[in-house]
């Protein structure tokens, strides 16, 4: 289902080989102006090619906008947006239809679409997808800012290497104003040295390395979710889980309130300023599916990419044997920079579709 | 939203105090008929007042069907089911509109609903309503059976206490049903006795505390779920957050894949028996939000319980002004043995619905 | 689909002879205080066996409330109501799943659901679930009446006779108020007692006779609803082709339009106390999916009742051949009438609805 | 709201003089070849500047097809496809955004989206959108024909002319192929030639006219479709009312069976070749929401254009005053024969998807 949301509906088009990607964004609101060199340096921090530990396809991901802009102003119509693939080495992948790589999509979109499916650079399962996401995430993330709500999110682990994060209640608007100025997007500068040298350790070994994007949204209301099946939690997920790589999704403090006792991680409520707050936020701004008005706190595990630079055992399709394939070509060993800004930009359509519908 | 699901449609009612709770079922396919005793033990792995680790709340969840049935089998109309609500203590809680309990929904009520909202035992917030919610699971698991499919889950943590979850490439069908003849479900008898001993020693503290559910299915074919937001990942998490308490959803390795090596957490592809399988399952059986057919592996966070019998911190929503307040009552030390279930039955709800759907 | 709404979200279970019918509206607004009265009063209209022209049934559809209300107030959790079936003479019924009654569903639900669909009274399929519908409805007036819109029927039809309508511009709060004042909806007091001999005509000839009933609604603002697929129309012609019986939809002159010039058609917009109206509203309040802030105007034909006192040819399901069947028991000739606050019920689901949403 | 459908899901975008219109059409049949000059000719049907009684815009409708399609085979991956917009007199427009068009969506547009809704040729209310529906509807009408659904439609009246329609009941196959082979589909000839000298009247009284379209399915299995909100009828005239100038839909006998005896109206049961048939079609094919297996028939209201060369009555939305507009260029007195391959395109796409969600 390549469309997200209710009153802010996304659909994303394309395949990593096809004529182009795209999308069709419905229900922004009318009479916005967006920054169109603002939504340009959102989509470049999601773009390959740029830094030594991403993939090598340099491609121009400028956006055409079809529709939905008057004179650079939303006229309410849907905004609609095509980026070309100028880079289309079919032949490269053409092999792989009989032996499908470990951990991608190959095998299931075989089963799924049989024999015609895209395989050419992973078809309509290829990261690639996720530019025109971010083209549509930067529209909301502006729309957002424009109503008092700051999205961005660090990189929170890189394989055994770690970015303490800032205390989950006291979170602030500027040090989310820093992470997003900064090309590593980590809140101890000692933390992104140690990542980048485990990348690029993973990269020497022909290998890929995983981590944790934890994302922060300050200024929502409280009031914001509904109970049960349409809680922050219920739709931020399954809008995180369409990002390709994403293993887990979280919320404050996650998987780790299992290990922790009711007395460490209640949040007990205070007044601050004439407002009611809560002195820590192991919820992670969410109580009953409604934010609180504190911090949004959401961590995404991704995995270590499944292109590697070694042989691999996978089976021959064709004559049901078992055999090995090696990937061609050069690796980004690390997905989890430039998944940051996909992140944001489906936090950030989530959280505006929410808002919108209030 | 009280409704789960698309073709197979869960609509959920009822708040803790009110006449009843209730649940509206439709989709469920017609002349199936269902062994009723089996529903009602399924629903009474969930029901408290039967363990010396559960509330003392003790109350027939006996439901009666409404409609949807005629001798006994499904004739095709929606399946509503009705649970009457025979402890009302309403007066236990009235003062806590005042003061909300901390880690709970009750402020996050109070700012969506106004003082009207229904503040008694949870309300709509309550763990009570997944008593519906296990009525209607019990029916998919019954269902999801007579098609192969086999859904069951073990309590992989509780504190810092863990069961060792089987390899998830091999996990059996015999291993499944002998976890659902467990009162308390876990691999190794030998955690279980520590995780109870967990769960004791939270509850002499005047505490709780929180754990890790991870739930199996296995005989799902290949080739279910759509790319991008139609993922298994994407439903079941946004299916699962509806349970109270559920602070993460991760799939096989979860968050543990972020600190893997991508020649660690590929699954190379082998064929076994005539068929494609995974010598691995890091993936918990899906690759680009499609099935392989490898057994699923879903891992649900549970926060500790957020009512402990110690005097918290809140806020006079009246005054606007600090203040304590002590929950009366004995409380459950742990929900995480009786959320099993619960978990048991939306994936099995959600998982149906993708196989009607497809 | 039992489900009808985004916001305001009303599910309808039951059928005609289970143990109960009911609903659950989800998305009422917390804090409102229904006239439980008025429901009754409301529900009353579409009762059987009031008049000389309805059905001999005679039940008590008085809905148990169990949930949603406290004290009376509407909480913010959803509203289920239930309503027990007391009259179940399940044995008229059994002889007709061999021979499926011309023009009503039992042959259709036999082939979608098999023998074991429930043939007694018409199942799922009966014309008694616009009770709980009917109810819904009624709480769903009420607030719109919160909000200055107001929602009322006529009869314009009955087989070859018609009830004039008002000027579609110029239709005043107290012509509907009248109109939801009388037994027999009409404006023309005339039309209504020729009306009813048309009735009575069908009832002396064993047979029965269909009509139109034209629904206004007053006091919406202008800008509601969606261009394309989110219209006013589309909305409501997806609703009200939920009740059964119903044959089409139309909006202001509807299918008179197809004989009409656009000179004739067309709405001349003009000034009036300030505010821009037109002068006629052969568009019955809608352009471009969008409310104009004239009145509202929806046609909706009803076919004359399946069930008539005469013997019709059929099949027997069991031989496949020709035979015929007599459906016994006393019928109503002609169910416009008692439809009408169905169709009130299901317009103002359906506007509240889009109020909500916008 | 611009999407379509649940399981094949066409999201439509674009504006009448923006850079470009299209659509994404998502769930189509992946392996299916299909025929590309079909489509051209389909499209054709629809588009302005062929005949003597169209608008005299000349445009290229061809769309160039962005993904989706590997080799000319759908892939599994959504279709996308792109028409520009080569005439783009933005001029002719801009002093509309004062007086309204009456009967136009220029008024609900403004109040809806303020004063930066894109006016110029009615923006994305224009009719020119049905392009790109009617490209997504060629390729279902080919998907429904390997599957033995053959859908096709006629125009059923022009202003006070009609074209008698078959009997419902036996309807044929060849007589659809031959209205598609029509550039002007009646079934009578003689009703074709009176009714273009109907809108030739019309013509020169600077004056529009309106009419009706009937559309056929044939080859549909029965028992497609959901009870109460889910149905056949719910479904499509969601749809169809998405067409822009339609004011009603109806099925089968529509309106008129408001003037019927239930004698007349029901369709009796009939054995024909082993299968049963209904004897009349009064229905339409469908009963209960369910498709019986018999032809289904959808009429479609569709009133005079808005457009007309005459001085009309409107208001200043600047001055807030009344005043005259004339609406300049030449207009098309009647869309009914272009607007119904997109009955017919509709019509598919949504009776594809409810076969599809079987």
């Amino acid at each position: 289902m390549n469309t997200l949301g209710n009153k802010l509906r996304v659909t994303i088009f394309g395949q990593s080989h096809a004529a182009a990607i795209g999308c069709v964004v419905e229900g922004l609101p009318a009479g916005f102006r967006p920054d169109m060199d603002r939504v340009a340096s959102f989509m470049a921090r999601r773009a390959p090619g740029r830094t030594a530990w991403s993939t090598p396809r340099q491609e121009s991901d400028a956006p055409e906008i079809l529709s939905g802009l008057v004179d650079g102003i939303l006229c309410g119509a849907p905004v609609s947006a095509v980026i070309r693939n100028s880079d289309q080495r079919s032949k490269d992948y053409e092999g792989l239809r009989r032996t499908p790589r470990p951990s991608h999509a190959d095998y299931t979109a075989w089963v799924k679409y049989g024999e015609h499916y895209d395989i050419r650079g992973g078809g309509q399962f290829s990261g690639r997808l996720t530019a025109p996401l971010c083209f549509a995430g930067a529209l909301a993330l502006q729309v957002l800012e424009a109503r008092g709500v700051a999205v961005a999110a660090h990189i929170g682990q890189i394989g055994g290497v770690f970015d303490p994060p800032p205390d989950f209640a006291r979170v602030e608007q500027k040090e989310l104003t820093a992470l997003l100025e900064r090309p590593f997007p980590v809140f101890s500068e000692e933390a992104g040295v140690a990542m980048r040298q485990e990348i690029e350790r993973s990269r020497m070994e022909a290998d890929s390395v995983g981590g944790v994007i934890r994302c922060f949204a300050l200024g929502l209301p409280a009031g914001i979710g509904e109970p049960m099946f349409g809680g922050v939690e219920n739709r931020l997920a399954a809008a995180l889980f369409g990002i390709p790589a994403i293993r887990g999704v979280s919320f404050g403090d996650g998987f780790a309130a299992a290990a922790m006792r009711g007395s460490q991680h209640n949040d007990p409520f205070v007044m601050e300023g004439g407002a009611v707050h809560t002195r820590t936020n192991h919820a992670g701004g969410v109580l009953g599916g409604i934010t609180t008005g504190m911090p949004l706190v959401v961590n995404v595990a991704v995995k270590p990419t499944a292109s590697i630079a070694r042989e691999q055992d996978t089976v021959d399709l064709k004559t049901g044997t078992d055999t090995t394939l090696v990937i061609h070509g050069r690796h980004d060993p690390c997905i989890v920079p430039r998944a940051v800004p996909v992140v944001e930009a489906v936090t950030a359509l989530t959280l505006l579709d929410m808002l919108l519908e209030e």
